[in-house]
């Protein structure tokens, strides 16, 4: 089908602490970048998605910013990370349904220097599910995952070395990343001798709050075959909501929406976990990525600790698992980055940390019992 | 195609002006009824939408409280009735995509008794457009449609009896309208001797703020086949989001995004506006429905007025407008319950304010420079 959605454009600007601009203006600059990157002009943009809480510049204001003569669709979601690969692929069903041709789909946020999502804000939420664990100071992601890491490492044997094992891997990818944040590489000593968030979760089991945005831009395969890069191919897309309903409580507390939704996507996709070359793993904690790497099914449960040590998720290894350092190295720009990387790492583009013949990418969003996971392949 | 996307379930709670009820409480009654209507059980429900401005619950939490078993695909959108439209739009792509096969699209709101649009909150957006313009006072809804208004009476000479006519006609639908909130019909006299709330725009030109939800149901036409009521078929959808960039500021006040969107439906669909049968035009200001009859071409330029003093829209006219009262009568629950209404007339279920033989309904969402029209027909 000519209407068939590929993402030809990436973009992003700086990231760091204390951006000193605007959401509006990040976001502008992003979308620019990728527009430019796919050899579009603003004035083909007809469509835009994102995703905030309240901290970000609406589609429509982007739009206008950059010369866009308006949009045909749009989607400006209220929610976290558990979005940063729905909306890429609400936007990829948007071309697909002709709703738009050329989509561009950004997260843009001062995560360092304006709202911390590490933090509570201290405004309590009346009527959510936060006022229930609120009163009790159960308010902040960390909080939570802290209390899901350790159900894990009861029921599965899993340690904090473990994790440790991710946060250094990790840790060494950036190294080679120049538009990572943090860079400089860390030991065991060095993770195990870092300040407690919330125990068992230390400093460096946490995502690296920071300043930027990030911007995609997909449009029809027909109109991908004039533009500049190798297309990227979603082959295929799968979320799960859990039937917990909250962030505070579902049936099982070690597990998480890639229970459902890892199956389903090899399921639609009719690919297998061992095909994967490079897997972008959300990593707001080092704790994500080890569920989600037991439930998308690229390792057995239990044994993610040892799948690192051994070298099974970096280069020469089964699969590279954020090869630019993901969200606790190169930065927080609340996993649109993750996608960023894979497109680049498909295009053959990644530079000094380039993984050798990637043709498929796994990215995953979200956690606890909602988010969501999203194949691509180089369009050949 | 058998994923082609339907709608076979409406459901709403009681409107009024004070539910004493949470909007969670709220969703999941609509939602239940609507699921219940179509003839599915609350375990079929896989995808939800919803649009809001942090009054609302989410899908996560409404899926959970109504039993479903999860969801595979969600959106919770931050925005206003401009997305009345495009919420059914995207579950509909979604379901045409098999991003789920159940979905529900919902809107739930303590309009009356919690939030009310019609007035500023006390709190000023830092950062938005409104920073600009709520130092000067120009904060709510009917300021701006006031100036946009008095700029339509000064280029094409509409008049406030114009307006009046649009209120009157819809009070006198509403009469017919065991759910509409207000009942009572008006004159002329009525009208012009209303209170100001924005010169030119009087309290009978104004949404009538109420408590209540209202949602719809949409899977494929395969499943459908099994499924207790007439299938609803979407034509079509087209939205635009304005070249303006904001709602105080763009290039002509006398236009709304309908004069994009408007066309454009006509021509995704192949249908033209001389065929509509019933329209369901977003009437937040008796001001949008005299924009939208002129920019979706059911009415010329300066003679909504006449067009309805002709009884031209109503029974035995060209064509029915908000057969049930609409936003200003039966009640602003956002604008989605002009998708109700079209559906219970195009099943021809709509009892005595049946428009005869409806084959074609549209459905109109939003204002100023953002919104959207939906054509909906039945599937028989």
């Amino acid at each position: 089908m000519s209407r068939k959605p590929v993402i030809v454009g990436i973009g992003r600007t700086a990231y760091s602490r204390n951006s000193g601009k605007s959401t509006l203006t990040l976001a502008a600059e992003a979308a620019r970048e990728a527009l430019a990157d796919a050899g579009f002009a603003a004035s083909d943009l007809d469509g835009a998605a994102t995703y905030q809480v309240a901290d970000s510049a609406s589609p429509m204001r982007v739009a206008h910013a950059i010369g866009s003569a308006g949009l045909r669709w749009n989607l400006d979601l209220m929610g976290g990370g558990n979005y940063a690969t729905s909306v890429v692929a609400n936007a990829a069903m948007a071309v697909q349904a002709g709703a738009c041709d050329v989509a561009l789909a950004y997260r843009s946020l001062n995560g360092r220097s304006g709202r911390r999502f590490g933090r509570a804000d201290g405004a309590l939420q009346v009527g959510g599910e936060q006022q229930f664990a609120g009163p009790h100071g159960y308010l902040t992601p960390p909080q939570w995952m802290a209390m899901w890491t350790r159900a894990h490492q009861q029921t599965y044997g899993s340690t904090c070395e473990d994790l440790g094992q991710i946060a250094i891997a990790q840790r060494e990818h950036a190294a080679a990343n120049t538009h990572a944040v943090k860079r400089d590489r860390i030991t065991m000593d060095d993770y195990l001798g870092g300040r407690w968030i919330n125990e068992p979760l230390r400093i460096y089991d946490c995502a690296l709050e920071v300043d930027g945005a990030c911007a995609v831009v997909l449009t029809t395969e027909e109109r991908a075959r004039d533009l500049r890069h190798t297309s990227v191919e979603i082959l295929g897309h799968a979320e799960f909501t859990g039937e917990g309903g909250s962030w505070d409580q579902w049936p099982d507390l070690t597990s998480m929406y890639s229970v459902r939704a890892g199956p389903e996507l090899w399921a639609r996709t009719g690919r297998r976990p061992e095909e994967v070359d490079v897997a972008c793993m959300y990593d707001c904690f080092t704790y994500t990525v080890m569920v989600t790497l037991e439930e998308f099914g690229l390792c057995e449960r239990g044994q993610v600790g040892r799948f690192f040590e051994e070298g099974r998720a970096t280069y020469g290894g089964d699969v590279v698992v954020n090869p630019h350092g993901g969200l606790l190295s190169e930065g927080y720009i609340h996993g649109l980055n993750h996608t960023y990387e894979a497109v680049l790492q498909l295009r053959g583009d990644a530079g000094e940390r380039q993984v050798e013949d990637a043709g498929l990418a796994l990215v995953t969003a979200g956690a606890g019992p909602y988010g969501g996971g999203m194949l691509l392949a180089a369009s050949r």
